[in-house]
C-alpha cells in the first residue's frame, strides 16, 4: 500500500507527451495541473523540446535533473511501451498510464497492456491505468486530468472505472479531497486503492464505481474493514444485459450476475446506490451527520400537505413516525389554534402566521429535539422565505442554531417553491444540515444514515463455523469417481456427498424392476414417494415421473409400471436408469439450497422456495461462502418464504436452526471443494424437528 | 362547468377579512394580488374601513358598488358562514373560503361547513375550498394567495389538495399556468376542476395532487376522457397507513387502499408519479416533446463509463438500445479512432479531442438522428464545456439545430460535472431539449413519453361487454334469503350464485353422514373431494378438512370419520354443517378471482393465484369494475401467475379465454348488485379448457 503514496503525494511530475498546444479545446496537461495550483516540481517532457507555458520541456525522461515521483504518459498508444521502459529505467515508481487503446480496445491493445506490466512486473514500479485521467488531491491541489473541472473540496474520495466520477465529483459525491480513476485496472485495483484510501484520516466516506472486479473475495475483505470504519458508497453499473457488454468493451471487466454484486456489498457493509443523485445526497449525509440515535422522525412542517408526503416517505424506508410526549404535546398546544390537534407531523404554519414564524420554528424545534422520543427532525420550510429577499425571513441562524444544541439529532431540510441553490448553500455553509429536494430524498438519506450508523459500523462479525465430522475422503473418492467416468453431473450420488458433509438426507435406493421397487420399499417402510432416474430429465414431475403417497406393495407395482409408460411417452428419448425410491414425509416446508461459481466472487449460496414456485417467484437470496450464522439467517429472513417456514397458516414452525447448520455446511464444502461448480438440493424438506435433504445435483468441473 | 369560469377569469375581486397589516410576515391577499399584477377591479372588504394599499376599503360586502365575480373570504373562521351569507345575498356567484378550521379541524368546524354548502345549495353559488390558498391563472396575473411565490408561467395545470403544490410550482411542475387548491372540496371537487382545465387549449400537462377522493368511478370517467388529450400526472399521497391517518385530519379525506388507487389510475390513463422530482421532470419532458416514434433509444457520450449508466437507465425502463444501421456505423468510424469500435452508446470522446468537439458532436447527432433505427437521442456532455468561459464552446447552437432538424425525436440531455442551472436554462431556453439531472431520470421521462403517446394516447377503449343468460331473479332470490336468515356471509350457497351468473361451477353437494356421502360421491362419479362445511373455518386445509382424490367408497367412508375427528380436535369451537363432495379435478392453474368495495371507487375485482400461497406472494391485481375484454387481460397479464396460466413447464397452456369471461362475468354481476360487498372465488380451476369455479365465498351488506 505504501508504494501508491506517490501517486496521491508526489513532490514532483513528470508529464510525458504533454502537448505543445495550449488553451481551449488543448487537453493540454500540463497546463491543467498549473490551473489546480499543484506546488510540487514539473517536468514536461517532450521530443520537440523548447518551452511550453513558461516551463522548460525535456527531450526524453533520462534528460530529467531528477528521478520524479510520478510520471503521468499521454503518449500515442504505440509509444507507451517504450515510455514506460525508460521511466522504469529512471527509476520512477509510480506511473499514470492516461493514453486509452488497450484492454479497452483490440487484440494489439489487449497484449501491449500485457507487456506494460512484464516490464514493471520485477522493479517495483506501479502503474495507474491504462485508459484514465488518473488522480486527484485537492488537499494538495493535484490532478492529473486533461480536462479543467470545478474543483469542490470535500473530505471525500473516489476510486473509479471512468473519468467522470473524478471530473463530476462536485455533483455526484458534493466534492472531492482524494481520488483515482483506476480504468482499465492493470495493475493497482480497487482493493489496493480501497485499503489505501480507507486509511487516509481525512477522507469521511468513499466512494465507488464499479463496472466489474476480478479479486472479489479480496476486495470484500477490505471493504468488511473499511466500512466499519467509514462508509462506502458504491455505485455498480454494467446491471443489465446491454449494460454489461458495454462495460466489457468500455474497461475490459467481466461482470458477474448483478444480484451477487448486490449480496456481497451487503456482506461486506458496502451501501449500493442506485444513481448519481443517490450518491450526491448520501455523501452530504455522511458528511454532515454522525449520529442519529433511533430511527424515530418527527416532521416540523409549513404545510399539512407537505407533511403528509414525508410522513408516507418514512414509512417506505422502515423509519418510524415518532410520537411525542405528553410535554411536546402541551408545549405545542399553548402556541397552536384551539382548533389544531397536536401531532407529527407538526403543522406550524397556523401558529408562525399569528406569532411570526421563526419564533415558532424555534419553539417547535427546540420542544421536538428535546423529546426523548425523537431521534431525527425533518424541517419543511418555503423557500420564499429568502433572507436575500429581506433578512428578518433568514431561517439560518434558528437552524444552526438548533443543530449545534442538538449535535446527536440530525436536523434534515427541504425547501421548496423555486429552487434557490444559494438558499441550501447559505444553509448547508456551517456543515450542520443537508437540504434535501424532496422528502423522499431526505427520509432515504436518513434510513441509509441510521442503518450505517446501527448496523454496519457496529456489527460484530464472527467468524463462519467449522464443522468437524465431514467426512472429506468420502467426498473426494466420490469426486474422483465422477471425474474417472468423465461425468459433468452428479446425480445418484449426490445425496451421498451431502451426507459425507453433514447434511442428512432422506434413505433412497434405485430399483431396476417392479420387483426390485416393492422389495426396496418394504425395506424403507411404507408409505413411500417413487421418482425416475434419468440423466436427460431435470423436471420429473413434468412427465409423469414423480409418484407420492404409495401405502402398499400393490401401488408400488402399480405406480412401477405406469411411471414408466408416462414417462417413456413424454419423453421418448430420455435414459431409463431406474426409479428411485424414499420413504414418504408428508408436511415440512420445501426449500432450494444451492451453490454457483461466480467469476468474480467464486462461491456463491443461494436459498429460496423449493418445488415448481421456484423459478416462478424468484423468491431467492445470496450470499459468497463461506457464510457466518448470522449471515445464514440474514439469506433465510430476506425471503418470503420465511414467513412458511415460521409457522404459515396453523402449521408449526420449521426447525430453522437445522436449516441454518444445512446452510453452514453447504457453505464449508463448496469453499472447500473448489470442482464443484453448481449445486441445487431441491427440495430440501425443513420440519418442526429437522431438516432433510430429498434430492439433490452437483456439477462438477 | 361554466361556473367554474370566474374562479379563474375574474373581472372583479372582493378580498374579505384581508389584513390591514402590510409588508412582512403580514400574509395579506391584497398586496400579493397587487404585486402579481393582477388587472381586473379590487375590493377590499374589513368592517374597520379606510384604506389599505392605495384602495378604498368596504365595510361590508353589501357596500361594494358592484357585484364582484369572485369572493375571497380570509376572517377567522367563526365569521365566514356570516360572510358566505352576504355574498350570496350580492349575486356573487364563485366564492374561495382561504380560512382553516372546518372538515381539517374539529366536529364544530365539520357543522360549519355543512352550513355552507346549505348557504349555496338553491342559488347557483360555488365555493372552492375551504382551507385552501385558492386559484391562480398566472396568464392573467391572477393569484389569490397570501404568500409571494415564485411566479414562473409554464403550460401547465395543477388540481391540489395543498397549498404548496401552487407555491412551490415552479419546482414541483417546472412552472404553472392555471391552478386551483381544492382544500377541503367542500364543493368545487377534482373531478369538475379536471374536466375544466381539460377544455383548456393552453394546458398542456396537468397534475393532481391527491390525498384522497369521494366520486372515484364519476372522476375515472373525466380522466380518462381527459388523458386522451393530454398527460395527466398524479402525485397521491397519503399512501402509508401514518400517510393516511395525517391525510384524514388535513383535509379530511378518507383513502381507500394504495393499489387501488394505482389500478384506477393505470385504467383511465393517468400516470402516477412518486415524488416532486419526479413530477417536475415529466412536466419539462411533457411539455418539451410531442413526438417519439418508437421506444429505440441512442446515447451519444463524452464518457465511456456514463454510457453504461445510460444503457443500464435504458434497459431498467424497458426501452430499446438502439441498433445502428450499416451506415450510420461507417459514418462514425470516419472520424473515430482505429482502434474504437463504433457502438451504441457512441463515445465521441476521442474523435472530438482529435477534431474539435462541437463539431463530432454535431456529425454524431446529424447521423444518429437520422438513422431510422433511432427513436430518440440522449447527449452526454460535460458542464465544463460551458459557454460562460468561452463560447466556442457553446453546445446550445448544435443541440438547437440538430433538435429542430429532428422534431419528430426527442434530444434529451445529461449535463455532469457542477451543476450549473443557468446552463441547463440555457439549453432549454428554445423549448427543444430538457438536460436532465441523471441518465437514470433522462430515460425514465422518455419512457414515460413514450408509454403515454403509444399506450394512453392512442388507446381505443372499448366498453365492458354485457352478457346475456345472468339469470338475475334466481341470484335475488339466493340474497334475499341470505338477508332475511340475517347472513353476513354466504358460503353454501355461493356457488349457486355464480352459476346463476354464467360462471362454470363443480357440482357440490353437502353430506351428513357417511352414508350420505358415499351416496353424493356414487352420484358425482369418483373421483371425488371432501371438504368440510363450517361458518367458523375459513382455511379448511389447516385443520385436515380437505381430503382429495378420494377414489372409492371405502375411502369416502373412512374420510368422513378422519376429517370430523381431525376438525372437532382442532377447532373443537367450530359448529359443523356437513361434509362438501365435488368431483376430483386433478391438474389446471387454481387462481382466485374476487372483488371487494372501495370507499373511493367503489366495486373493485381482484385476480391472482389461489390457494395457499395467496397470502405469502402477494401475487395480485386489482382493477374497478366494470372493466372491458382489454383491461381483464391486463390484471392476468399483470401477475406473475400469468406463467403458470401459458404453459409452465410442460404443463399445456390453460384457457385464458374462459378466465377473462369469469372476470368479465364477475365485473357485470359485482357492479349490477352493489348488496355484494365481497367475493372471493377460490379456487377457480383454469384448465386447457375451460375454467371451474370449486369454491366460493360472498359477503353481503
Amino acid at each position: 500500500m505504501e508504494s501508491l503514496i506517490p501517486f496521491f503525494h508526489p513532490r514532483s511530475v513528470a508529464l510525458i507527451g504533454v502537448s505543445t498546444k495550449t488553451g481551449l479545446q488543448a487537453f493540454n496537461i500540463l497546463e491543467q495541473v498549473q490551473a489546480g495550483g499543484y506546488r510540487g516540481r514539473i517536468y514536461p517532457v517532450n521530443p520537440r523540446g523548447g518551452t511550453i507555458l513558461g516551463l522548460p520541456v525535456y527531450r526524453t525522461v533520462s534528460e530529467i535533473p531528477e528521478t520524479p515521483d510520478l510520471a503521468v504518459i499521454s503518449t500515442p498508444r504505440t509509444a507507451v511501451p517504450d515510455v514506460v521502459r525508460e521511466c522504469t529505467a529512471k527509476g520512477i515508481k509510480a506511473i499514470i498510464i492516461i493514453t486509452q487503446g488497450f484492454a479497452d480496445a483490440d487484440e494489439w491493445g489487449k497484449q501491449m497492456q500485457q507487456e506494460l506490466l512484464e516490464t514493471v512486473r520485477d522493479n517495483g514500479t506501479r502503474i495507474v491505468g491504462p485508459n484514465t485521467i488518473g488522480v486527484v488531491n485537492l488537499y494538495e491541489n493535484l490532478n492529473t486530468s486533461f480536462i479543467g473541472f470545478l474543483r469542490q473540496k470535500a473530505d471525500t474520495a473516489m476510486i473509479c472505472q471512468s473519468g467522470i466520477f473524478l471530473l463530476g465529483a462536485a455533483d455526484f459525491t458534493a466534492g472531492i479531497g482524494l481520488g483515482v480513476d483506476i480504468g482499465n485496472a492493470a495493475d493497482v485495483s480497487f482493493t489496493e486503492s480501497l485499503a489505501y484510501l480507507g486509511q487516509q484520516p481525512q477522507v469521511k466516506v468513499i466512494n465507488l464505481h464499479m463496472e466489474g472486479i476480478q479479486d472479489g473475495r479480496r476486495f470484500m475483505e477490505v471493504a468488511r474493514r473499511v466500512s466499519r470504519v467509514k462508509p462506502v458508497l458504491c455505485l455498480k453499473t454494467g446491471c443489465s444485459e446491454a449494460g454489461a457488454r458495454a462495460a466489457s468493451s468500455h474497461s475490459g471487466s467481466l461482470a458477474g450476475e448483478d444480484h451477487v454484486f448486490s449480496a456481497a456489498f451487503k456482506q461486506c457493509g458496502i451501501i449500493r446506490v442506485r444513481d448519481v443523485e443517490e450518491m450526491r445526497y448520501l455523501n452530504k449525509t455522511f458528511l454532515t451527520y454522525s449520529s442519529m440515535p433511533g430511527q424515530r422522525v418527527a416532521v416540523v412542517t409549513i404545510s399539512g400537505g407537505a407533511g403528509i408526503m414525508a410522513v408516507d416517505a418514512c414509512s417506505a424506508c422502515d423509519l418510524e413516525v415518532a410520537q411525542f410526549s405528553e410535554k411536546t404535546r402541551q408545549k405545542l398546544a399553548a402556541v397552536f389554534p384551539g382548533w389544531m390537534e397536536v401531532n407529527n407531523p407538526a403543522d406550524i404554519w397556523p401558529a408562525g402566521m399569528a406569532r411570526g414564524y421563526l419564533d415558532i420554528l424555534e419553539l417547535a424545534l427546540d420542544t421536538i429535539l428535546d423529546d426523548p422520543g425523537v431521534d431525527a427532525v425533518l424541517v419543511i420550510s418555503p423557500a420564499y422565505l429568502d433572507p436575500e429577499e429581506d433578512p428578518r425571513l433568514d431561517i439560518s441562524p434558528t437552524i444552526n442554531r438548533m443543530a449545534s444544541r442538538y449535535p446527536e439529532k440530525p436536523l434534515a431540510l427541504w425547501i421548496f417553491g423555486g429552487y434557490r441553490p444559494e438558499l441550501a448553500a447559505r444553509l448547508e455553509k456551517e456543515n450542520r444540515v443537508v437540504v434535501y429536494p424532496s422528502p423522499e430524498r431526505a427520509m432515504a438519506s436518513l434510513a441509509a444514515l441510521y442503518r450505517y450508523l446501527h448496523e454496519v459500523k457496529s456489527r460484530t462479525s464472527l467468524s463462519p463455523p467449522v464443522f468437524s465430522g465431514i467426512h472429506g475422503e468420502r467426498i473426494e473418492a466420490i469426486l474422483e469417481t465422477a471425474r474417472q467416468e468423465g461425468l459433468k453431473t452428479i446425480n445418484e450420488t449426490a445425496l451421498e456427498i451431502l451426507q459425507a458433509a453433514g447434511i442428512p438426507v432422506l434413505p433412497s435406493r434405485v430399483a431396476q424392476s417392479a420387483g426390485d421397487a416393492v422389495k426396496i420399499a418394504g425395506a424403507l417402510g411404507y408409505p413411500v414417494v417413487m421418482k425416475i432416474v434419468s440423466p436427460q430429465i431435470s423436471h420429473k414431475s413434468d412427465v409423469g415421473g414423480v409418484r407420492v403417497n404409495l401405502t402398499d406393495a400393490r401401488a408400488v407395482e402399480k405406480a412401477y409400471s405406469e411411471m414408466l409408460a408416462s414417462v417413456s411417452a413424454r419423453a421418448p428419448h430420455a435414459t431409463i436408469k431406474g426409479v428411485l425410491i424414499q420413504p414418504y414425509r408428508p408436511g415440512g416446508v420445501e426449500v432450494l439450497l444451492g451453490c454457483k461459481r461466480d467469476p468474480s466472487f467464486g462461491p456463491v449460496l443461494v436459498f429460496g422456495l423449493g418445488g415448481i414456485y421456484t423459478e416462478l417467484f424468484r423468491d431467492v437470496s445470496f450470499a459468497v461462502a463461506p457464510i457466518n450464522r448470522e449471515e445464514a439467517l440474514d439469506m433465510i429472513r430476506e425471503t418470503r418464504s420465511y414467513r412458511l417456514l415460521q409457522g404459515y397458516r396453523g402449521q408449526p414452525p420449521a426447525d430453522i436452526d437445522a436449516l441454518v447448520e444445512c446452510l453452514l455446511r453447504l457453505s464449508q464444502m463448496v469453499t472447500r471443494w473448489p470442482e464443484i461448480m453448481e449445486m441445487d438440493i431441491n427440495p430440501l424438506l425443513v420440519g418442526p424437528q429437522g431438516a432433510v435433504a430429498v434430492d439433490a445435483r452437483i456439477t462438477i468441473g
